[in-house]
């Protein structure tokens, strides 16, 4: 940590300084310079709370050096964590290319056993469906809910295939866990720390989205909730964020995809869906989200896009994703081998 | 609502589309133009949710002219809402400006003690404290939680001073609102849609703030899940927000005061102190508020911020406070009279 | 300058970083911490340029805690600068408030003469019009350029009003100088060098309006351009910046006012129209900038605007021009008197 | 284009516009609705300027159907625009992927020999290197300009590379297309019409940035100003948007690049050293570009990047070059081939 001073800040104030951060169990180092004194602090094993410090009048500035996350960082874990989804596929590492798919909402059952039974053809191992479902307006349509949990159940029996949904309540932990194989964290909850340590304190593998908003260091905070409550399955997704731009549904944040994987240890995949918002820009991202190091990728998909309660523009049609998924698979390889 | 079409949309296409407006109950009306064709809707008596639509192919862009909320409307209540907190206080329309102050966390007894004499004192009708932070680090301060309630009732109990806290999670809502006054949505919290249900069950005013990231659009359709479940006493709170400038915490969208209460109803309070994030600019931007029409200003306040567990910088001393005060007084009174 | 090194630095790594900066003739302080070394870095009078350590691998991070920018800073010379505009009239310090108003392109004679002849009649004594226009597709309007100057120069002389326009190339420096009073500096070419070098060359006092996308950093750095050329009268105009809200055209960042003033000494204004884009939001905006510190604010008018040729949704008619010119008289006399 | 009428317009309101719009030469057709009255116009040919329209009352919102740019647009112009560089290396349609390479300033004979002698040694065509450097601060390096100049004019005679510069004043056109093969507008000049207007007065090539702020709808009305003056040789490149997020220089918005060829026939390249900010992340973002169909990319490499005078931190080694070289040819031919 440096303290940076205000040009006019006195040498009592130094004094003063120094005694708060003694108190501290720290060490100060008073740096003087030409035009203002900084004071660099030593001695702290990780995070220091600079709470003490920060009313300080004669201080301009409080310069972290020591991130607000350790559990998830690479300093600390340097391997490569792979998280086991439902007892039997990876992701992270050198794991293969994990692709997530399905509709944004559960609709009906017809809707996901269609689904499904495609994905199970075409070798998709996880199948996504929103059963509670986040929506700007309380007017459009808000999800299954209960008995959305209950198809995703029965659809995942029946096809064997994985299954994540979406959580959005600390006391829908339980009963979603119950149903489902992989917890996910949306992106207007990222920052809901009640819903974080609730869901650390399971085992399951949890997808943690990138807040709209939301800065590298902060989503890697929110992870640390999850790993500090004694969950370490977190799987990062960079969705997109909120930008000036409005071409884009959102901005798709590529490069933060090899700049996390060098600031922490997690698997990252990314959702080409979300983060476009348009059905033609989800099969050229995701396959750059490959060249960019993902682990994985989540896309939506329908069987009859023009119909779907939410987000139809970006869903993929069947063939649309078979097509992509055959390219996934190539590219994947090529990456592999070759690069 | 208006449905644009490609440039190489087919007359088919055209009759396709006009035969879905038709079974979603409105009435199709084509506008052919020299380079595309565009479709207005026309019969509905509110937003129109478009997902039958979004999928299409031929369709350019579709622009809605209904917006996706409706109670929160001036459109629909013209007259501004006045809310009554405590049964005695009133915050709107032509109600006196309304200060609330107080600190960040509830940290002490002795902390909130002074902080709620001092308001008396002063004449501050709201105390402010938060009991669950939401907090970026799980290695920072997380508040005090249940036992920063009691701290809360009991201050307010020996003080007869409305309080207003924090609520993070709907399984709390009932707790919390034994205990305060107010409840307050934060800014992290604003589309938490579960926890906007549940405030929306009580009949509690509620302090609405806007997300970092959140358009206008966006902050009053979150009230309209509110006032949707039954409670009007929502009371919208601009905090500033998330963009590229770094010199300030946050961005402070004071404009955004007197165009909310355009097309709104609803009372509008400004928070300066999050807004700005340093002490020096509070007072100037919660002065300048009331100029641009705000109801009211949140700020914060501590017996001694230097030793703050959070929001020190931005939070004022005792003295501070009382000197902003007086100028709030002496401004609105102006206000009042003269603009 | 503090420069934070990786957690896998070596000492040799320390010594040769020590060795680079002593040999750029300042003095290292190395700085041990428990997770990594930082190095201080002292003796500077001024803005470090850093490019011979920036590429080095060994180090994390490079903190500057010199400013880019001197000749501007409140640091170096303390007390508020005033610009005498035309020899008369004075912008800056304990000067009056300052109103700029006109229309936002020069149109034609009998539209200036008949905006000039109001401003007149109502005090106002600084006009601005646009005779080169910066727009955005090359099919709208692009002003009248030198007649528009020409224009300019007839109503100067006939109304004895002051006359500020835009200038947009360095090569129009010599004949805009030479029929106006004061030069403006565009948003869009806050960052064009050789345009804010030439226009330093002059003595005319400058508007230099911020970026889109600026931070103040950027903006006070951009200022040192004219200062350092020899032109001392910079007025720095806050215009609204480019975020992820559309209510607005822009987002008015009213907390850069007294932020600004705190760093520099130069006068600072606010462009209420450009930073909202809508007639109603001016009038508030522009009395909250008077509360939070402006110097004074510019403002388009237009004898009608439904028919103005750029920006006329922004535009106030006369007579609003008018009943917020007696509001922004009552309230500058009242702050300066009571607050 | 859609008029979209206030809830209290009038039906003389509505007679008005009518008239106003026949007026232009265009015609009429209302919608009247449940809630609102729009009013859609239709018989222009392009862009229609809205500026009699929008400073009336009655109007809440005008909405453009058509765009701001023409000439660029792909439903003008279906075919890939092919831009030919120096006679013989071609880029955009189904050219070869291009690779740009150099310092980003030019600083010596020395740097630039070395540097283009390997980048021949490589096979990379095209040197770039800057003699104009617009840098924030004027305390930091400027460019050799002049000097800087006749250097790329040395270097480019003795080995045979084609080289790019960037300009930054409307005067300097003449001499910088007399030394160079490519003309450069950087971000901070993307909305320097002047400059546009005399870069499109050439049949020089240009590479025109996107702003740092820029959507893509002014980007391409940006492009359309070099189109619109006879230049039909523009080359678009992204290079990073400003956003919220600091932990990367810029947000590099790929997916801009495929939507971008979606809506213009122009070439796309994508700049991953200013992208980014970070030599780690300018390898897996170039990549990752090819697969989003850029047409090439601009590299920065300096022969010792921690001497560097400008952007050491995002520049290449010679060595790092070479292995990303390797991979992006692999890569290409692969995506050429399989995807």
């Amino acid at each position: 940590m440096l303290i940076v001073l205000h040009h006019s800040a006195t040498s009592k104030d130094v004094e003063n300084i120094k005694k708060t951060i003694a108190k501290m169990g720290l060490k100060p180092v008073a740096i003087p310079g030409a035009e203002r004194t900084a004071i660099g602090v030593i001695g702290n094993q990780g995070y220091v709370d600079d709470t003490p410090l920060k009313g300080n009048k004669a201080i301009l500035e409080i310069i972290h050096v020591t991130k607000p996350y350790k559990l998830v960082s690479r300093d600390f874990h340097p391997a490569d964590t792979v998280v086991t989804l439902g007892g039997k596929v990876k992701v992270g590492g050198r794991s293969p290319y994990l692709v997530i798919a399905g509709p944004c909402a559960v609709e009906s059952r017809d809707q996901m056993m269609k689904t499904a039974g495609f994905l199970k053809k075409l070798g998709v191992p996880v199948l996504r469906g929103g059963a509670y479902k986040p929506r700007t307006s309380p007017h459009s349509f808000q999800g299954l809910r209960e008995s959305g949990l209950s198809l995703l159940h029965e659809v995942r029996k029946e096809t064997g295939l994985l299954v994540v949904t979406e959580i959005v309540s600390p006391e829908h932990v339980e009963i979603v866990a119950a149903n489902v194989d992989i917890l996910q964290v949306g992106a207007r909850n990222m920052q809901n720390f009640d819903l974080l340590n609730e869901v650390g304190k399971t085992k399951k593998p949890v997808i943690l989205k990138r807040g709209l908003s939301a800065t590298l260091e902060e989503w890697l905070a929110s992870a640390e909730y999850i790993l500090v409550n004694g969950n370490p399955n977190v799987i990062l997704c960079e969705r997109g964020i909120r930008t000036f731009e409005t071409a884009t549904r959102n901005t798709a944040d590529l490069a933060i995809i090899p700049l996390a994987r060098k600031l922490s240890h997690l698997p990252v995949i990314f959702d080409p869906s979300h983060a476009t918002g348009k059905r033609d820009l989800v099969s050229p991202m995701a396959l750059a989200s490959i060249v960019a190091g993902a682990h994985g990728a989540m896309i939506e998909v329908h069987p009859a896009p023009e119909h779907a309660l939410s987000d139809g523009p970006q869903s993929l049609h069947f063939k649309e994703l078979e097509q992509l998924l055959g390219r996934v698979k190539t590219l994947a390889a090529f990456v592999r081998a070759k690069l």
